[in-house]
């Protein structure tokens, strides 16, 4: 359902005014080319089925041309204006129309309030229309200032729950807002279907959903609107039948969920960088253990977190095997990093199992009679443990870093000196043999890692890494900059979190890709939220609770936000040199600041001093990041 | 130009008699489907431009419907026959036919000689319609017993060169002629062609050469015809222009040649397979070197052989670059085996562009005037040896064994128990994820380095890689058995040797894969020469020279073959007991016979014992080797 409110006044003189309100379909995209991010340009996809118009409304009834789903719009109008005023409507297969003239003299008003309203079924045409028509009479009776007063409610409470302010700076100030209304809108009503890289909000990446969702959109959901989080999840599992036949498929146990899908089936027709990306499925056992340990949902681990842990888990341990040294080995996969594909043992897909096998068996063993159901026994809980514990972890002791995959830091270094402007991003300039056997990164990789798997790395790994891997980094992807600026921050390099942190955040305001009219960055959208959030306050879970590191860069002089843990609100308010913690409402909630125990109870906010920025040496080569920005949508 | 000689003689009672001779253009072909090693179907691929018909001939001209290449084919014919013949023709766009009716009495005889002839030109009908008509009038005026003659003394010379004698096998004694003379009909005229993988025997392959031309054919042609193996290569000289702008199209510097090609161009879709397997330079640098090295054709080396090595080894240089520890690396590229995909450090094609690099520098020295006008400068001649001299050659310290790649041993290994009869070849009936990341192996890959870099392995380290990768390697190849073959023979398992021997040389004559309808395999009936003659004599070339090491495995009790060798022939025949070189005509040839050296002159036979076999421990983990043969076309 959808309101708009138009209305025009004459000021001097009299005017004629035409006005026509149209319900359109099949209108043609027209993609630039030669971009396989864009969406496919289909040619009337729908089929007109029925066609309505009557007085002040019109409808249309169309059915997709290969899947069949049967969708109805309909539309109806308030109108103000003189008794001059004429209205006529017609319509045909791919068009309503409602046309209103009047002439207006000087102060005389025409005001149109449009309802829109639209309903769609895969089984019959029916509840379409049945579904729209009720939609519609609801908000007609409603009215306009009824909907506005309705939304006005919805969004206070969300951001009573969600607000993020930024002083000292009011582009980031607008942009986490702007990105936090778009996390709402494309996680709040997703009803049941997934979360798409692009929302609902244009046609790149054809409408599909990633691991984007779980990875980046679902931290920002499960901190400010927890039940939307759930929901999504819920839509995961609800595909979880196909992704146990696609194991299946595949000569695997347990389940791979897709790459890139809409309805639950493997869309990518590339496999080193569609299907080999199994990573996708610890992602979601990791949305599930956060949004459980953040919630304390244990009715939803139970119902769904276990059967989602267990067969991810068994995924792994099938995908995985033990090496002739005891070692376990997870090879010929793809990371998050797109500019590498089919390789052993990539760091973040190796820790992101880890925890998904021993989140799998904590699970298993907290809720035995699930466990019982799904046929996971004690011998199988064992054998996730055992895989666990002797994850291969590949390490450069020349180097001092990690490797990315087993042989990344062998490989020859992208020149990215002899890389001109034009020749971004590199996947539309150079074959992907080139960039697979060379160490460029695409999405932030190992640097992600050392985010969600914090525990895995030291202090000084984590330095050394973040400056070796943030200098291989182009801005191809738009999935690097918030993670780059999270790493950044607790390497204490808070000026180069606060450039990423921009990155993230104007990636859409201000079109920095050219490519905002295929749809919003919806990922990094919610990047913002997180640069901000898990970045300067140096969110983590941790040990059932909340974490935080907080620290500002210059520039910032105030950092305050509200989110929900354990169905408490907390309010969090940060400056350069004290850092206030406040329950709004619900129970006293335990935490920790910088390392050091809280209890934050409703009415007694405690403070503690803000750190300072760390002093350490910034990353030596910082020859990926180009003066001019050069990252589009992953 | 060919004929075919017909007759019918009628024995008991007059009969009437009623023979269509037909000349046919665009016959349909029925490929099975599934498999992806078929060729294309085109349907009426061929443009009617012309046609007619006149007494007792026929003619169609043609012109292929997307290149625009013009063919034409014209038939006349001898006829004897008792006076009541009648003879009329006709012609059609697709076909041309004529009908000779006669009634014979007993004891009466028709006689029908077909002369075909076809000529064809890309750039206008002209000429094809010439060529044909002058090759046609050439053929009636010689006259079936005279191209009969002509033939027959063409195969006489190509016989004392070439044949091979087995005794005590009968299969394997015609396999081996019927090998020979398809190698040589897919060579002799190949006229500035490539050679492709099915000759021009059948569909298969869309009529693509490959790198088994010159790694498999191509040794067969340079010791039985010579010449042919030189226009092999001239052909790969002629489209070096594409093969550089490829490189540079690749951004990389020298000569890339493409995985399928007909006319030069990349025809591989699928690059993890195709452009990624490099290796195919080398192989082209090593049929130059080992042309030379047999024939002495310094005017080749020096005219083509300077400039195919320099840009192939340009093409490694370039490829392949240094780590930090000073080792020369060649990461993400595609080795002989289809079944592992963009590894680093493939052992088969780092060794063979060590080869490639080294001979590059030696060319390049011994015809200075030649690198001069190539701008080979002494700067570039030392980086290759450099980097010949630097190459990284993975092994596996704890298995005592090489891999066949970076990371290979450490992969799970196939399960070979698990997988059914009905599941080969795997490429069918797996995704190709699920092989890439496990050790099995497709074509010889690690053993076919073994052949043909002999001397950078021990003879220890080549039993122990042996038994290792034989295991490993399932029968989804025809590229395998001739080389499995030749080190089997060369690590002492003389049966095991033979039993590969009789899968190359049945592959086609028993169509043990059940695809020989879609054309012969052309580099495994190479391979039965192959086997027999690098196989059981040991065949190597060696310093300029040939040396034999050989051997006979229990059931052959006599093998001898003649070569072509510096202009000389050279027979060889080996016993049990003793193994006699004869030099049949031309200059004294020196030779090594299991490693002494010998100097055979006309006239003046050496005998030496023939070696036992030797005993070393047969393979200990023979899964690779299924009871029912499981091969299929590479």
């Amino acid at each position: 359902m959808a309101a708009i409110c138009y209305e025009v006044e004459v000021l001097d003189t009299a005017a004629r005014v035409v006005l026509q309100s149209e319900l359109a379909a099949n209108e043609t995209l027209s993609p630039s080319g030669g971009d396989p991010r864009e969406g496919a340009a289909l040619v009337a996809p729908l089929v007109s089925e029925d066609h309505a118009c009557d007085g002040t409304g019109a409808s249309l009834l169309h059915r997709t041309a290969v899947s069949g789903l049967r969708v109805g719009a309909a539309m109806e109008h308030h109108l103000d204006a003189p008794p001059s005023m004429q209205v006529s409507s017609e319509s045909f297969p791919d068009l309503g129309r409602v046309t209103i003239t009047a002439t207006l003299e000087p102060g005389q008003r025409l005001r149109l309030v449009k309802f829109v309203a639209y309903g769609w079924s895969a089984v019959r045409s029916q509840p379409a229309v049945a579904d729209q028509a009720a939609a519609l009479t609801a908000a007609v009776q409603t009215g306009w200032e009824g909907l506005v007063a309705e939304h006005g409610a919805y969004l206070d409470d969300f951001w009573g729950r969600a607000d993020v302010e930024v002083d000292g700076d009011e582009r980031v100030q607008q942009a986490v807002r702007f990105a936090l209304f778009h996390v709402l809108q494309a996680g709040a009503r997703a009803e049941g279907r997934a979360i798409a890289a692009k929302g609902l909000t244009g046609p790149g990446y054809d409408g599909h959903a990633f691991w984007d969702t779980e990875t980046f959109v679902l931290p920002v959901l499960t901190y400010t609107v927890p039940r939307a989080a759930a929901d999504a999840l819920r839509w995961r599992y609800s595909i979880l039948p196909k992704a146990l036949t696609r194991a299946a498929q595949l000569g695997l146990k347990g389940a791979v969920f897709p790459w890139r899908t809409i309805a639950g089936h493997e869309c990518s027709g590339y496999w080193p960088a569609g299907t080999a990306a199994f990573h996708v499925g610890a992602d979601i056992a990791d949305a599930v253990v956060r949004y459980v340990t953040v919630t304390g949902d244990d009715g939803f681990e139970r119902d769904i977190g276990v059967e989602l842990l267990a067969e991810t888990g068994r995924l792994w341990r099938s995908l995985g095997h033990y090496d002739p040294a005891g070692r376990f080995r997870i090879d010929g996969v793809t990371g998050p990093d797109e500019y590498s594909a089919v390789a052993d043992n990539n760091v973040y897909t190796n820790l992101m199992a880890q925890h998904n096998l021993i989140s799998a068996a904590d699970v298993a063993q907290r809720h035995p009679d699930r466990a019982q159901d799904l046929g996971i026994t004690g011998e199988e809980i064992g054998a996730w443990r055992d895989a666990a514990m002797a994850m291969v972890v590949p390490y450069d002791g020349a180097l001092g870093v990690h490797s990315q995959a087993e042989g990344f830091t062998s490989h020859e270094i992208w020149d990215l000196d002899a890389t001109t402007d034009k020749q971004y991003p590199l996947l539309l300039h150079f074959p992907y043999f080139n960039l697979y056997r060379k160490q460029v990164v695409k999405q932030a990789d190992l640097v992600l890692a050392m985010h969600l798997r914090g525990a895995a790395f030291t202090a000084a790994e984590k330095a050394r890494n973040f400056a070796y891997y943030e200098a291989l980094t182009v801005r191809d992807s738009s999935l690097s900059a918030c993670t780059q600026a999270v790493l950044a921050a607790e390497t204490g390099h808070l000026d180069l979190a606060y450039d990423y942190l921009t990155e993230a955040a104007l990636m859409d305001l201000n079109d920095r890709e050219h490519n905002t009219r295929d749809g919003l960055h919806v990922a990094s959208l919610a990047g913002t939220w997180i640069a901000l959030v898990s970045g300067f306050a140096g969110l983590r879970e941790s040990d059932g609770s909340v974490a935080f590191c907080p620290r500002l860069p210059a520039g910032i002089t105030r950092l305050a936000f509200t989110i929900c843990v354990q169905n408490s609100r907390l309010n969090v308010e940060i400056t350069p040199t004290t850092t206030t913690y406040r329950v709004l409402d619900g129970q006293p909630l335990p935490l920790l600041h910088d390392g050091q125990p809280l209890v934050v109870s409703a009415g007694s906010p405690i403070s503690s001093p803000t750190l300072s920025a760390l002093t350490r040496a910034a990353p030596t080569q910082p020859r990926g990041r180009a003066p001019q920005p050069h990252r589009a949508a992953s």
